[in-house]
């Protein structure tokens, strides 16, 4: 098949064992000129509170996507005869210094958003978000927000500092990034600082979907009804932060928490966001190294694709 | 907040990697004066008879229990306003001799049950349940049991000995330790020495639900009907083998079974024991060396937490 | 209890981490004289495209297989009561070349199915099942096939090679091994190297059941649907490729694909068997290297006493 | 080549990842019926003080052991072609009760002696020396005792229990199992709970050589000065801890020591064994759950091939 | 055995694997009073250019310490005759922030001092090595210092920062923490960043011994010269980088060097300085999950153990 | 510094653990145009007898090259500043057919020696050595050959095929593709087929070093011996198989075998070879599945900088 768009190096051309394993074996480029979408890979993790490794997430992402092909089967979507997309590589961020580096990343993605592309990004911990939904905004107004979390992310401080992996969400909020009455957190669960953790979000008008809540049935109807409130115009924007889903299916991550959601309930909720207006969306929190399998950066990389998938313009039969 | 039990200690006081890692970061002591429920280790494996390693589960899911903070955010459950709790160390058993060690366990239990405490328990194999078990029954009577495993742990004698973490059942009910008639095993799933192995629980009055008769559903509605049976008064005592959740969800343990039940189901059958009147618990045979992301260690501890909210005086929203 | 079968080695007599590890601790014997099943290992991996490893499959299946008891609980199955099975080793393939290798199976094949027996082979990667229904299409004629897989191993080629374990159910097909309107691949998803990719099986006359329409829900339903098209006369053969489960319960594998079936739908499609005229099984795809707590080789071994019991003439009660 | 002799299954007859792991791909037998040297496995360790898991030893070690081949290189010893040599497989003992176990195994190896053949032994924990010295004794008198060790092993009582691995050679001299004054401990170390823990032994005639006396050199001349003082008519008994090496080179052990042996003073030492009148050896303490790489079974492995080398009567250039 | 000072958990009161993994298992306190050595933990991380991770590094250290006794059997050195030592926790330190870390370390060790204790503390990556030098250098003066690493750590900056785990000695240097004439760098090695990357410590007076200077020999005569140097009065301190070690006997560290020293080396090292006044002691860079036998933790706690031996006062004949 | 050659790209442009993992973070181009040395990747592990895995190290060879920097600071090698190199990616072989592997990699490297370039390759198995050879020797004429290894890898043939990982070094002798009189064979050791597995190549004028040769001592005499064998005309290809190396040092390879040569000993080797007329070098056999920690990756890339600082017209000062 020819196409005008990049497309993946073929597991006929070159084994999936070999080559570069750049992000879906698409060709790289170092900035977003020409793109639809850009793959970004944000290598940082001194914004987390308890184990640390996701600054290599985005190397084992990489690297497990090689088995990533490019049609997904059973939506039939083509995203690679719909987009022109590359991996345009990590930002260079300072790794000692964690404010310097969040704005390291909001400059980043400026220059990138700045080519007209749209972003997926990988990190790295959740505290990258804020950057991106900094240079985010700035592009596209407030944006709506599909969160995927065991955490509402929504402290105000922790240890006294106010940007760290579990603040940014009311950071995002307070400096008016995110529509909060079209915030959705969904999959937040066991044990907090106080039983009114979730309560600050809801307050802002958020809807919170307790793990609980998603238990023993498909989130595709919950879907339906969150595209009902966004409706098709609104930006929005995708944070899924892998320890939304369950360890047993995503058991690589800093601070995981038991009864999260399935693998399939993650791809449900990507796949429900098709019909929306996608401007961005990220996936965090991957460590390698309590990912002794690499099956949750297969994981990532898996929804990652779905993302690209439900990007609007993407040609897909359901 | 000020409160007159022991709190954790705090995650923006000292890293959640950081300080002692005592169970729930909770203060420790070296009896049971004073407390409402005492948190013990028995970390004993020479009653196990594939894989061992459970001697090194009350260390692991101590360290992994650093994650849990005081509040239930779906129950709403309070614990450490409710009672005063605290880590009260291990049972100093002798690793070379199994009925010495057994006859430790119970007299260390004789003592923690003198002081009015209630206790949750760390194993170690399940052996420990049986001196557990005389222990409390000494205490408050023969108990009502509810038991998740994927064995039935009835059998006669294992290599000729009666004491073992596969006989300890049999022997609970043939010394009146348990009412065999408010006795019930979740779980029990695979392979027997005969087909006949789980009838000798039935033939006792026993309620024997296979894995097979769980699966693809809610347990609530299971623990509705358990109560019912049990009723608000009778003394219970909850046995929780990490076996009985699926290999999927809990790898680090001894004698894995694949087909078992769902994190979500194990979390069901602890929060559905909230109305009963519960006088202990146990969660054994975590095998650290087969655990080799921390997990298992970590549901581990988050089942014990919702153990703790389960119990009898618990604020709790529901 | 006597009988006139073998038995296996009971975990009374020697201790189940001690003794031969051969496949449920049966007898071996070194060809398939006087057995109605006969238990084989193909350690065949030269025809995986990914990561490789899956030639440890047979030693790791069998060291995990001792946990495995002869009765089985649910079913009350009494598959050593009812058949006599032994272990006859591996297949002494040449690991440098993999036709001769595909040669070699076959042969060593059509020596046990001379002797009447039915074949449980665990591999190996997939391309072990094309000889082994060469082998058995020369027995049996053209069998009925179903297949559980990820993929759906029906590509012409890979590699400019016609015989890889991504393009043997086409040579299967061609080669008139398997009755293609009595074939049923269960869990096929994630991505394809074209959207079509499933449709070549289909055209042929193939019902594919892709993995999405397995969620959440039990597949007792289908595997009824099944039995009905097949009958209960066609020689019907099962082909497991262990990367049909999710990775979540399967991470040992060479080419995992996320949102798969769960171990209890893998358990309910080889109970579903019963009642149809199985006359041979495979279990393939276990990669040991990628296994690092020994469960998938666990879940295997527990999969094919399932296929033990589910083949015709196993006293068993549902 | 033909041979009266057993001998291993060639590396081009089966893959080596293929066919049965018995020791060394040797035949097997359940007794020693016409042998002159029994491998034996003895899976016991529940003697064990700290980590566990060496119950799982002689199955491991048999898994890497297909690697070694019939010759040794260097020395040109042929063991295969000198002996008639067999894996008569595990000692059936109770993995409940150390005491039992200790009397099972002795009676164990009474019989093997009883046929005349020598014995190769591989733990299972260090107490398993202590009865395989009782039957070897009742054999051949007391015997001459190389000890490789991080160890002395000569503590009174643990935890009250006389038996366990670390009291066995206390035992031994008391019961006149070991001639004392012909007892070398080699590579004793580190920490003790007296500064005065080796000195028992010193005291009853052994020689210690502490690690650091071998840091830096080859160990080939003690072995000489050993020689002299065994002389070769007294039976000798080797009995080798793998942690007497150090952690980097034998990882999987249970009570590893840092500063230990290198594997080649470690081969040293039991090829210096050439010439004395060996009569039993064993290969201890190899614990699978911590030897993340199977490395240290392999090592294991390849040691016992050399105390097969040292065997009077091998066939050997040097 | 009666003392007056603190004595570790005896190993037949409480199995080693069982109750709290303080350092050593001795008492715990939370402030240095009264203490002649105070044991600290500084699990800070986020200094570190590669790997991270050392933040468990105090937590896994002391798990592994459990197996060390109170004596060393070579030197009969017995610290806890001579010494009152305890585990006095790790410092409270603000993982989201590095330079608040560095004041916060720097104010714990000032109170420890003040008290009178001297401190042996156990990292963390290198960068905790600055603020204790601060705090040490106000107590004691400008101190000697041997500097066992792969690594020079004087670079100017790193990304800009001017305080990393790789510039801390030219900050020590330039801040007149320590004496550069008396200062020692052991083991540095392979590849820089100029060919002139060790020379900015050589210009300010350091010995610089590259770890080729140290192949295939002992380094205990290169210690009877660095005494003869820094003298018997000078105040010293050692900072030992795991690293320093060759990763064959250290794996688990974040920027892993071939070809380093051997832990024979590593402990001549610390006897080394017996004779010297030393006055503090870190134990650096460790980092847990990479360590994936438990074995550099465990080398780490002995090599700890050593540094105790080696303090002024110490009871030893050797 | 500026220079007319490809830089690494440095450690504070990107972290360490982010951006693009080519060997040694150079640039990387598809062909060898304008290279004086190429580092290619052969990922074929279809050759290999016990463990595979092999196909995998390129990838983690070159991720763990990251933190190898411009300059080796003993020998003060500065090659980057000496030669133009750069990553040229992978052979895009056949992983289900060796023998058209094997041609596919001899025209790939036919193709970088008509560049002019001279190739440092990394595999994959040992085989890959052949059709490199084949290539050198057509353009450079039969080359001196410099074999670090376990194995002699010079049977005749291996289940009857003659190419294979055991069997290159006899089908390169017999093809002339190397001098055997100048042919020196290091490390070979442990056990064979037959006692004169080694006097095939001894025979054809090969010297054999066995690891016993090498033990305790420095391998820099043997260097000086074996350039002055060579002379410094000839071309010289240095094949260095990873298991030359003890299994401590290198785990992660696919047959190890203990008792091997130390890292400083496998780098006086590479160091050695300086002097001599190096036209090629290969690094084989690093298995990431069996590599837990990484480390042997990082070696091997340590190893194979080596080996560029020891090409002709390295700038070096010793």
């Amino acid at each position: 098949m020819t196409t005008r768009f990049n497309q993946p190096l073929g597991g006929n051309e070159m084994p999936r064992f070999a080559g570069h394993a750049s992000m879906f074996r698409l060709p790289t480029q170092t900035n977003a000129e020409g793109l639809d979408i850009a793959l970004v890979g944000v290598p940082l993790d001194i914004g987390t509170s308890n184990r640390a490794g996701s600054r290599f997430g985005p190397r084992e992402i990489r690297c497990e996507s090689v088995m990533v092909r490019p049609y997904c089967m059973y939506t039939q979507a083509a995203p690679f005869d719909s987009f022109q997309v590359a991996d345009i590589g990590d930002v260079p961020l300072n790794t000692f210094n964690l404010l310097k580096s969040i704005d390291i990343i909001e400059g980043f993605f400026d220059d990138v958003l700045s080519h007209g592309a749209k972003t997926i990004s990988m990190g790295g911990d959740h505290t990258v978000a804020l950057p991106i939904l900094r240079a985010t905004a700035k592009k596209h107004g407030p944006v709506a927000l599909i969160h995927v979390d065991a955490h509402s992310d929504t402290n105000d401080s922790m240890f006294g500092e106010r940007i760290t992996h579990g603040t940014i969400f009311r950071r995002a909020i307070e400096e008016n990034l995110v529509q909060a009455d079209k915030m959705f957190q969904i999959g937040l669960r066991t044990t907090g600082y106080s039983a009114e953790d979730f309560d600050w979000a809801r307050n802002q008008g958020a809807l919170v979907v307790p793990a609980e809540e998603c238990w023993h049935k498909s989130l595709s109807p919950l879907m339906t009804e969150i595209r009902g409130v966004i409706g098709a115009e609104t930006p929005v924007y995708l944070s899924f932060d892998i320890d939304g889903l369950d360890p047993s299916v995503a058991p690589g991550t800093g601070t995981p928490e038991p009864g999260g959601l399935s693998t399939i309930q993650g791809i449900e909720i990507i796949r429900g966001c098709w019909g929306l207006n996608m401007v961005g969306a990220d996936l965090v929190e991957v460590s390698p190294p309590y990912d002794t399998t690499g099956n949750t950066s297969l994981l990532a990389a898996n929804l990652m694709f779905e993302m690209l998938c439900s990007f609007p313009g993407c040609q897909r039969a359901r």
